[in-house]
């Protein structure tokens, strides 16, 4: 094998300095953000001079800009939201701590008594003519890699909420200058949250590995395995938070809809209602904190995935340490590419009309991913030796690196097809939302049949994507071509996370704009951010859905190879009812889940009566309703509820594991996988479609749309109980599912070593 | 190997003696159904004695029981029904005849091409050293028994229809006596239908067997290969009915439902909806002739994939004969405790009160169980050698015969308890369904989402029993014992489908009572029997998907064996995107069917509104709706809309075979059956939770349903809004997925040896 053009040195540079690089371009979006100025002018209404943050476009300026009124309402309200949303990822994060420190201690005993606990090196698990470090060893360092996991996962969604709550009352303030202005800055705090996550997830993974090594040394097998402990604790972090995150947004949401809008008649996020802070303290802890927990995981997952693959691979053999990074490398070229896309965004293209906001969010897609295709041929052939072997279930296998640049580029754009697919499902610009807005003609069961049958057939085509991907990275390179095309998916993961991050602060900074009183036109734009951020919403879901799929396909190989399994055969007994309950669980693990929001949100409901019926003057606005209750409620409910779901996915692979071994354990994965894919797709895209196909109604854009409304009509009163059903599929269930795919695998992963030795405890009865 | 106890000469006789006692059975049942009068008594109005078919009872008569006029008006509403179905089967037939021809062509062709059209005899494909028939003979007795099967189907559900449309005003006229008449007479009414089926099937396939012997004498290999063409027959026709008549009786009931309940708020069948007719006419074409023939196709495909693996185990090698019919004469004793257990329901016990009517038919579910296994024991051990060899992916494994006694016994607890387990999820006299009913408190939303969580989670149990049943049968005896699980499953079918036929009779019987204005106390005692006829529905459509995975899995298991596939590997790329893709085709395929309800309904919706809009006097009930536009909306719809899903079953296997192989075929088998299973269940649960939840509050029974109820109260109407959205979730695309599952199955095995040999036209390229 000749080694890559690409010097160590070179890598060991390139690495963190495209990581430090993101992280400086996410301060100065931050930086620009903050220019927003959310106190308001202290030298009093200022005759001549506009301090507003931007000396440009006063033309457009509208009623209100120097309202100090309204200034200090937004400020106060983003205040309530970010209290609320902070209090409760704390609350969260004790019990996820406990949580974490038990699964830690868990790995460490599990692990550690593959050998028995024995100091002593052993050999090596694919080179039995090789020395490894001892079992306990990868023990220790698996939860170290562990804890670091999740750790940074839990940073990463703390800080994006952090930055959300941070930008939505700024957007709503540049509302008033038009919504040029209002995108930039949502799109701005979306791109701080994106390009941190991204850059700080390949930071500590770079810096983790180079200290594991110090011990490790030339046993890159023994490495790469503890460093898999990493994406464990990234996922199970999402894990908690995507379901905690995700009861509480929508018990906060459906709560809040039902008596609000259904009951009362009153508008969304009307200040009246007192389910309202919760309402936006849940868009951040659920949409923001717990996607960017997932992304994370997701990242930290497919890039341990192609590690654990590489370093049994030829690349592991002879220390390459070059090609031994590839994966790395792609996403260290992917942060700079991002960079460069964002601008096309924030500086080199301006919006100046409401439609053209979803074609800058799609050419955001368009050109990330033909840069990127670009950057990873650059890679590919500077980073990796023209050819070299890949250990294939026991087999050798030559790879050419033209063949891996297949593989990253065909994940890198079945993303983008997933994208587009969402997009086309999702939007109400497109017949099918459309349709499904007609369909309420004949009122609410023609919506959810219509809504339904729409997310069941925007399945097909992401689904024909993901086999294309899979057979052809398989093809050219086993399971390391299915973790690179998962990376390659992810690679524009920054940019993804912009544009995802975008629409709950678009969302938020709506809510504030109704929620300070201002003018009928600004929430007209914001709500036009949201629309489209409803898609991008759906978009990112997509993405992340389809990146899990990879994902875990690659993991379940890894953890295939390491449990030292030779075939999966679905023709055992073993391996086939593994599948069939394996593809239950996303029904189980959903069941739960959708069971939660309605039980929170009916409790909610019951509040938010309450406080009508019992505050007097509420409903006239003379009275502050009791927001702090409706946040306690949520906050109460989701960390009750996410246990059980959260049980069943972190359980399920330990008990199958250790119960019934390896080849059912192999079956439950893959059953999961090929069942949970779709099952949250449908879910994400039918949420998705309710929620346009009610805004499509509301906007009354066109002459059809009209014929519909207008809002509080009996069409648009079908359409909000779509909107309601779609609230816990979209954002609860289907979001989740993509964490339960690949936690599963991962976790599976993680522990191969015990279950390879003392696992199917049932059979061996 | 010992002979069976059993001698040939014996088997020879028991089984034709069985089917016969069947249908004699069924044709008792018949004439007892038949002693209900519809013609008004020639004496005119008699003063002491009663002809209303019985004489006792009559301290329980009620208003209207001589009534004339109520008589005739029922006479007429039968006739109209009765001839809609007739019109609309015979269309269907039409098309499907159509089919059927080309089908069979194409299997002749396809077959025959396996050795060019040669006549002379070939080698056996298991046993080399012997000689078989030549292919192209295999080919033309496959195609026949193809036809024998489909017109058996066709047959099985036009008689089933004809006996429900001649059963329901019956059953109406009865219920003026009492709850236990009415019951009694629904009850053997689809006795009739499931004794006639069951017996007819066997009969049929034992006469086919038996012919085609002739032919083959000691091939037996080729023998059972061209009898698997009659469980394609069955099936393929089962599943122009299920979705044919799924969309015609969904279109006529959500669009006589949307415009009456809802808009016009008149009651369900009421004379002046003119879907009325339409709607009834559904059931019988959907819920009793689709159903006979999807039941009729799973018994069919489950004899036919235990008779082909039976044929090249030992049983086929050393031509035993007795040992070969052992899952025929599982079915023949199944007809015989059937019979008994009939007798149970309509003549050793007694219905007095309504409440007793769901225990009577859970009753005979459990007294079914418990004889068929004394039955299934009997025939076990005389029927079978005590030992014998199994042909197993080239492996010969050793059983014995109390093994096989498992096997079948649990495949029928199995069975049993996906019963209980459906019907504790789907009975509103369970928590369950109460919690959905309590959700309609806060709007429609809710109830959606209760409803859709609760499908979901009933799934988790009959997923465990299938798995059960699945790992201890092929642990025992491998694709045979999976095979004759599924027949366990199946062997009481004729209970089954009596109570599964007695749902629909009652479901007319109360719109047949509303049309004819009879009095509220009649519609109530039609209401109890269709609650618990909903119950029953959801409990065969269980049993019915239960088995359906049974039986795709064994034809799938003897497909992979006549292929020559040694192992379905899930890690290499040509299984797995065959797995995804497969798990993914009941999402197209739900996404057809459920948004052709949605078209083919808003159709009816206008064509009903447009009638009330435009026919004087018809809301008052002076003028009549003009019926026949109704029923020719939904045969045109249904015709039409059953074409592409149709298509997307039939092609899927000949493409993917003919193209990519058998290995990515057996993925798409395995996929579709793991993720269609859970789609199912939980689609004909939570529309079977949906419909029941609604009767809840209806009925009021008890002190909780009241504070929901009464009619037309805003819990009530978001009631009505779930059930209308389950209707094609339970009777349509529900349902017509274990079609989809085990028709792909069946359609593999008959085409394996073409695939085998000409098929992955584009991975040889």
């Amino acid at each position: 094998m000749a080694p890559a053009l690409l010097s160590t040195f070179a890598t060991e540079i390139i690495i963190p300095v495209c990581s430090v690089i993101g992280i400086v371009f996410s301060l100065l979006q931050w930086l620009l953000v903050s220019r927003v100025k959310l106190t308001p002018d202290r030298n009093g209404p200022p005759a001549s001079n506009n301090k507003n943050g931007y000396d440009d476009y006063l033309i457009e300026e509208e009623e209100g800009v120097n309202d100090h009124n309204v200034v200090v309402k937004c400020a106060e309200i983003q205040n309530a939201i970010s209290e609320g949303a902070t209090s409760f990822l704390f609350t969260e994060y004790q019990y996820v701590g406990i949580f974490m420190v038990v699964f830690a201690i868990l790995i460490f005993l599990f692990l550690g008594s593959v050998e028995g606990f024995s100091t002593k090196s052993q050999k090596c698990t694919y080179d039995a003519t090789m020395m490894c470090k001892p079992a306990l060893a990868t023990a220790a360092f698996s939860t170290i890699a562990f804890l670091l996991g999740a750790i940074t996962s839990i940073i990463s969604g703390f800080l994006g909420m952090k930055i959300a709550t941070y930008a939505n009352a700024r957007t709503t303030l540049e509302a008033r200058k038009g919504v040029g202005k209002a995108f930039v800055t949502a799109f701005r705090s979306g791109a701080v949250m994106g390009f941190l996550l991204a850059a700080n997830g390949l930071l500590v993974l770079y810096i983790a590995i180079n200290l594991f090594k110090l011990y490790y040394g030339d046993d890159w097998e023994g490495l790469f395995e503890a460093i898999t402990g990493y994406g464990l604790g990234g996922s199970s972090m999402a894990l908690f938070g995507r379901v905690g995150g995700g009861i509480y947004t929508k018990a906060a949401d459906v709560g809040a809809d039902l008596v609000g809008k259904v009951e009362r008649n009153i508008p969304e996020d009307d200040p009246r209602n007192p389910a309202v802070i919760a309402d936006n303290v849940g868009d951040n802890v659920g949409d923001i904190a717990g996607m960017g927990s997932d992304l994370f995981g997701s990242y930290a997952e497919s890039s341990c995935a192609a590690l654990v693959v590489a370093s049994i691979s030829s690349f592991g053999i002879e220390h390459n340490f070059t090609a031994m990074c590839y994966p790395l490398l792609v996403s260290s070229v992917g942060i700079i590419v991002c960079l460069i896309t964002t601008l096309f965004a924030t500086d080199f293209f301006e919006i100046k009309v409401v439609d053209e906001i979803q074609s800058a969010l799609k050419k955001q897609l368009i050109i990330s991913t033909v840069l990127m295709t670009v950057g990873i041929a650059i890679v590919s052939f500077i980073g990796l030796p023209t050819s070299f072997t890949i250990f294939n279930f026991g087999v050798q296998k030559v790879v050419y690196n033209w063949q891996l640049f297949l593989c990253v580029s065909v994940g890198l754009w079945a993303g983008l097809i997933i994208g587009f697919v969402t997009e086309y499902y999702t939007s109400n610009a497109y017949n099918p939302v459309q349709d499904v807005a007609d369909s309420c003609r004949t009122g609410a069961a023609t919506n959810v049949i219509f809504g339904l049958a729409l997310g069941y057939k925007s399945v097909i085509i992401p689904i024909f994507a993901i086999a294309i991907s899979i057979f052809v990275s398989f093809s050219f390179a086993a399971m390391y071509g299915i973790a690179v095309a998962a990376l390659g998916m992810l690679s524009t993961i920054a940019t993804g996370l912009a544009i995802d991050a975008y629409g709950p602060i678009s969302d938020n900074a709506g809510g504030i704009a109704e929620m300070a009183g201002m003018s009928h036109r600004i929430r007209e734009r914001t709500d036009a951010l949201d629309a489209a951020g409803n898609t991008t919403a759906a978009i990112g879901k997509g993405f992340a859905i389809g990146s899990a799929a990879l994902v875990s396909l690659a993991l379940f190989g890894a953890f295939v190879s390491r449990a030292g399994i030779q075939t999966v055969d679905v023709l055992t007994p073993k391996v086939f009812i593994g599948l069939i309950v394996g593809a239950m669980l996303p029904y189980w693990f959903s069941a739960m889940t959708m069971k939660s929001v309605g039980s929170a949100a009916l409790k909610m409901v019951e509040e938010v009566r309450r406080q009508f019926n019992t505050i007097p003057g509420l409903m006239e606005g003379l009275a502050k309703p009791d927001y702090t209750t409706c946040v306690k409620i949520s906050t109460d409910a989701s960390i009750k509820e996410m246990i059980p779901p959260g049980a069943l996915v972190m359980l399920t692979p330990l008990i199958v594991g250790t119960f019934f071994g390896v080849e059912t354990l192999s079956g439950v994965l893959a059953g999961a996988l090929v069942s949970g894919v779709q099952v949250a797709i449908s879910a994400s895209n039918t949420g998705g479609a309710w929620d346009n196909a009610k805004k499509y109604i509301e906007a009354g854009a066109s002459e059809h749309a009209r014929t519909l409304g207008p809002k509080g009509s009996e069409p648009h009163k079908a359409a909000v109980i779509g909107d309601t059903i779609g609230d816990p599929l979209k954002d609860t269930s289907g979001p989740s599912l993509n964490i339960l795919i690949k936690l599963m695998a991962v976790e599976s992963l993680v522990f191969a070593p015990f279950f390879a030795v003392h696992g199917g405890l049932l059979f061996k009865l």
